[in-house]
């Protein structure tokens, strides 16, 4: 069995263990807890892990685009929410041909969003589950008030092919007390107006662990719980120890005493800092500082690290954002401690539309 | 023929006849300040760009990884200068294997590097031209005199399977001046003991019009230029209607009077920023801002916009940073005006080892 110091750099390594201990230690947090999880294949775009996700006790799967959902009906998956409002001929077309194949829904915050989708399913014999997407404080998309969210529901359902299947919202960081409020208000004037929501969508990993006291919420979409990252560790979702997913680098130049250049740049840990110093951190080397990236090149600050890496020293990286990373790398490596398992074809990978 | 506007979104649309116009204005120029183009691939990773680029009198390519490499050789390219430092015996093994089929050069700032080429070439019956990686103020990889530079030039002469052929550096961002006096006390110096560089390499496209005044280089690797972007007409390297590559995109959501939501996000534009604000310019709406990227949506900001788009509308991007877009797309659209010509699998994308 090769040993992941034989591998070629850089490299993304993803711990087969600590994603079963991730994705268990979820789901029993979630049946605990009354909530049903569907999580989002963003995080990892395999397949493999999708099914994991399922068998474990998942209701369903989350995926963003319509591409990824391809990959995973053709996979076998078969429940699919998709969160984003589709617009344009050659998309709708798409979506009416895979919901052929699996139960899909999806969402909308506008008429002329629902429009398109009626105008593709009203003959197809096929009823749509239509979502309102509410903005309850991202700011991103989504209707501004519950009365919005209850006039594009009565829209829903007078339109042709459609129904409507519920809200669904992306959460504010920091702002999931604001986002419940917002849904349990919307789900009073829904249910007052006989539209009482079926689903009610809320999700992100930084708040995983209080999902539970998301009162007016029916599912929960986490993402990077899978392998969490150095993002996650900040917000305190876990330790260093859960990160699943690594990219194993090597040092491939020490120009002074105080700089060392990674073969890990843009093209392989992203230019996301979300929000963080540093652009990932080096497990062998903690206090050593990955302060910019070119994309083939990441410069390391070793200023404050006693330690210094040689040229030639491999050294594995917890990146701040895994889900980007799993979309830049064609394969990922399995590995169980330094034992390499194999290799999988990140499938849903560059699935941009 | 289709039209741009029946496209999926998002799409990356390259603008065949401005690629063109780009690249025959760099080699017009070259030619008459007598300047080698020996053109970094990374922009385009198309081998039809890559070919095209010959014809018009580069003198051969760059490619930043041996996989990126290694596309361009089973294309037909033959002569192709890799400006980075290899470790490690999978990479190693690649280099010879490649080295066998196309005439290689590649660099090296330190004894380590240098003892691995030696160890792979010494007996192969190919003797492999290294450059010495300078540092001239970049603060990347790179020797940081030029003694070291003379010392490391003798090193590799001294070695089995190896030759020295001059000197490469990644100049700093308007410090162009600085690199030159650098490489000219190095030149001399390794004139001096008997070692004069054969090739000088230097690049960039943001000083690609100044290059016919850099004294000690014989090459230059301007890699954007084919494309331009929007941090390149932020640099005065050319005009918005002088970039070729945009990316189409369409807006799914207007939540509100001053925001529009793009299919386009992080995993379309990238998180580079490049020193600029927002992530790129909205061609049709040059007043509005995309002010934030998650993966895949973009959020706009209208407030300095009297135009407003409306949902379903479609808008062309021209992102800050070109290479790392083309970096995230399986295939690129080229058009013509609003006619699309055709599409171009990016061969040498993803490439990261």
């Amino acid at each position: 069995m090769a040993k992941i110091h034989e591998l070629d750099t850089p490299v993304v390594l993803i711990d087969i263990d600590r994603v079963e201990v991730n994705l268990k230690r979820a789901q029993d947090y979630a049946d605990a807890n009354g909530v049903k999880l569907r999580p989002h294949i963003k995080t990892h775009k395999l397949p493999q892990f999708a099914k994991r996700q399922m068998e474990l006790g998942a209701i369903g799967i989350t995926c963003q685009k319509i591409g990824e959902a391809e990959v995973m009906v053709d996979a076998g998956l078969r429940d699919i929410l998709l969160p984003y409002n589709f617009l344009g001929e050659p998309k709708l077309k798409r979506l009416l041909a895979l919901a052929k194949r699996a139960a899909l829904k999806v969402t909308a915050d506008s008429i002329t969003t629902i429009d398109g989708y009626s105008r593709t399913f009203s003959e197809s014999g096929i009823t749509l589950p239509v979502l309102v997407e509410c903005d309850t404080g991202g700011a991103r998309a989504g209707v501004q008030t519950p009365e919005e969210a209850l006039a594009l529901a009565r829209y829903i359902n007078a339109s042709d092919g459609l129904r409507f299947a519920g809200l669904m919202t992306y959460p504010a960081k920091g702002a999931t007390a604001q986002a419940n409020a917002w849904l349990a208000r919307a789900t009073v004037l829904l249910r007052e107006a006989g539209l009482a929501p079926e689903i009610v969508s809320t999700g992100g990993t930084p708040d995983l662990w209080h999902s539970g006291e998301n009162g007016a919420a029916t599912e929960y979409r986490p993402g990077t719980y899978i392998y969490l990252d150095r993002f996650q560790v900040h917000e305190g979702v876990g330790g260093f120890e859960d990160c699943a997913l690594s990219v194993l680098a090597t040092v491939v130049s020490r120009p002074t005493n105080t700089r060392a250049i990674l073969d890990a740049g843009s093209k392989t840990l992203t230019s996301d800092t979300l929000g963080l110093q540093g652009f990932g951190r080096i497990v062998e080397y903690p206090d050593a500082v990955i302060a910019s990236l070119s994309e083939e090149h990441g410069t390391v600050d070793l200023t404050r690290s006693t330690a210094k890496p040689r040229v030639g020293d491999m050294v594995r990286i917890i990146p701040n954002h895994a889900c980007p990373v799993s979309n830049l790398f064609d394969e990922v490596t399995l590995v169980r401690g330094d034992d390499v398992v194999g290799t999988v074809p990140v499938a849903a990978r560059g699935k941009v539309a």
